[in-house]
């Protein structure tokens, strides 16, 4: 899996940003230790996301109807985004809890937007009836090998950025991220992913043996609110993920505030998820602990922050 | 001057954040060039100024009285924020085109807020006859070698994050960051200086052959809008700075809108106004020119933005 991520990193350079870290000064939010954010909800389309669509795009023949996806929003920007970049028609489905600043971005973009059902499992089932009509390339919100081994870039670009990182805080939905940084890492950095309460398909993936379904709901819900896990991502997580932490909707609100408080950094609330493990004290590093934390995605209304 | 940019990146070290670089990707924004913003917006208190207002407090004796500063905002919230973390006491002065997230801001950094006068200058004039009175150390917003020494450390920090810079543009309110740039280049770098067509200070010194005064007016005043350029930047300003493009309101706001859009980066309307004039074409850089624009603060409603 190194492997795969080395060639997606390789093969998506031209396309995605190498994104900033911004390393935290003592004291800052109230924090002691070395702490750096990883910005990656400055990524185009404005998230994580066109990491693994772009690596899934350009390793696969793409058929005139183009491709399709569902998605709570991110990875349908990221689809529509990377579509519109290489010359393919992109149909995108979203469940009608997506924040009206995506689907909107996402018309913008381009891209053949249906709004339909209660949460993203439903968009996916409209999605498969959709693709069986027009054999367009599905590119799955975080299911598929390319898909892990691009969003594992990040990881890559990360270690490179900061010297000795002792662990990395991941967000997680359907796992697609964390499942490619897991594969990155492969244990030489802690993993530790960190769950709404709300939405934790992953703890219960891990606690069942087996990625099982879980009900969704909360704040975080339209960037992570998948209900299982991938299978892809499970062998990873249960090898390499250390741990899960679990916040709930008021410590996400609070970590959004604060990112844009103290640092003018817009995250949505699945973004802010990773540093409210922090700053919640889910996760309580050791004095010196080298910590990443992934800001992961930014595509909220701002006037909802403040 | 060079010697006292070191000593105040020495000094402000432990109470400064070395801001992110976003290196853009080829054909982000519509730019061709390599194109790297410095997002000075994410430093504390949402702008460049800190750098300024700690190494004048450091280098200082603060008598008990503390600290007392008049500011369009951005100054005032660097200089309550740095009294906060030294200790002392904090006084500033906004005028009334403050905007209200940083007169609400600074409040909550516990400074002795006084909303007067209708411009930076007014509240410059009765933060005066206060001083007079309590005798605080006067943390002026542009005008003191201290302060220029601060603000340079930012160009400093910038070429040690990028190679080969060839240009950068920098906006222009009373010229404290554009002169420590400049002072720390000393003409290696191509320094551009950037100002709204309603508050250009520096464009009409550099015609009159001295500092005078302007109007003032437009979207950007309450971060750039300073009646005339300080005294201590001019013979910088005029043996370095290459140029200054004009970009007007509306420019400034596509900027604005853009950094949001594409980058999630939320910059206020002075702090977008260098990636104006890139965008704009008021100033268009060579094929391969390194292109470096300074993010200069983010301290605005996000809500306004989109």
């Amino acid at each position: 899996m190194r492997d795969a991520i080395v060639a997606a990193a390789h093969r998506i350079a031209p396309h995605v940003r190498r994104t900033p870290v911004l390393p935290l000064a003592p004291g800052d939010a109230g924090l002691t230790g070395p702490t750096f954010l990883k910005l990656e909800s400055l990524q185009h389309a404005g998230s994580f996301k066109p990491r693994g669509a772009f690596n899934r795009m350009l390793a696969a023949r793409v058929p005139a109807s183009g491709v399709i996806a569902a998605s709570g929003g991110n990875h349908g920007l990221a689809v529509a985004y990377a579509a519109g970049v290489l010359g393919h028609h992109a149909e995108v489905f979203v469940p009608e809890i997506s924040s009206p600043v995506k689907v909107r971005r996402l018309r913008e973009l381009g891209a053949t937007v249906h709004v339909t059902g209660r949460d993203y499992a439903d968009a996916r089932a409209a999605m498969r009836d959709r693709q069986a009509v027009t054999g367009a390339l599905d590119v799955h919100a975080y299911d598929q090998a390319e898909i892990l081994a691009g969003q594992g870039t990040t990881a890559r670009e990360f270690e490179s950025q900061v010297d000795a990182l002792d662990t990395v805080l991941v967000a997680v939905g359907g796992g697609g991220l964390i499942g490619g940084i897991s594969a990155w890492f492969e244990g030489r950095v802690r993993v530790v992913g960190v769950e709404p309460v709300s939405a934790c398909a992953l703890s219960a993936a891990l606690a069942a043996g087996e990625p099982v379904d879980v009900d969704v709901a909360g704040v975080a819900a339209d960037s992570l609110g998948a209900r299982r896990v991938g299978g892809e991502m499970f062998p990873l997580a249960r090898r390499y993920v250390e741990r899960v932490v679990l916040v709930d909707d008021e410590a996400i609100l609070a970590a959004q505030r604060r990112l844009w408080r103290d640092f003018r950094i817009v995250a949505e609330p699945g973004g802010s998820a990773a540093f409210a493990a922090l700053l919640s004290g889910g996760y309580r590093p050791g004095a010196r602990e080298r910590v990443g934390v992934l800001v992961c995605g930014g595509n909220c209304d701002p006037a909802m922050i403040v």
